[in-house]
């Protein structure tokens, strides 16, 4: 589990997810450089390891919403102090 | 910053060396799996980014010893906040 926490995509998904349900092309947008293989395998390891939940919504065309699951939500809470940190020490150093 | 500590191998090089200096067989032996390319390319990152001091004892054989720089010290919160919050939740997942 440590490996899949610490792991700068998972860090930065659950960070933009903490802010509510996001669908993949804001996720996109939000995790700057990431690749959409590379945020599907992440997507869908995180909802593997029951972090995150991913809804299809039977429309036209299909809606897919990714959501935090109470366990993301508690793990975005160490996750939230290590991005601090790296914000708050990044220029010092 | 977030990638190289947002890493398996990085969180938990640094939790060992919160116990104080070791040599890279110390670490190897704590760092369970870790491959000894990926523990130099490790803690060379570490060291790069200020986060490790690197100290060779001109001694037969030569003695080489990790130690965290307070920057390493103060990073070491959040990474074990973050394993700790791993340990706690990995049984109920």
């Amino acid at each position: 589990m440590l490996d899949l926490l610490a792991n700068k995509w998972s860090a930065l998904a659950i960070g933009a997810l903490e802010d509510g349900p996001q669908r993949f092309g804001q996720l996109r947008r939000r995790l700057e450089g990431v690749s959409p293989k590379v945020l599907s395998q992440t997507l869908r390891r995180l909802e593997d390891h029951g972090m995150l939940t991913r809804t299809v919504y039977a429309e036209v065309p299909p809606r897919v919403e990714y959501e935090l699951t109470d366990l993301g939500h508690s793990a975005s809470v160490p996750l939230k102090d290590l991005r601090n940190w790296v914000e708050e020490n990044v220029p010092r150093h």
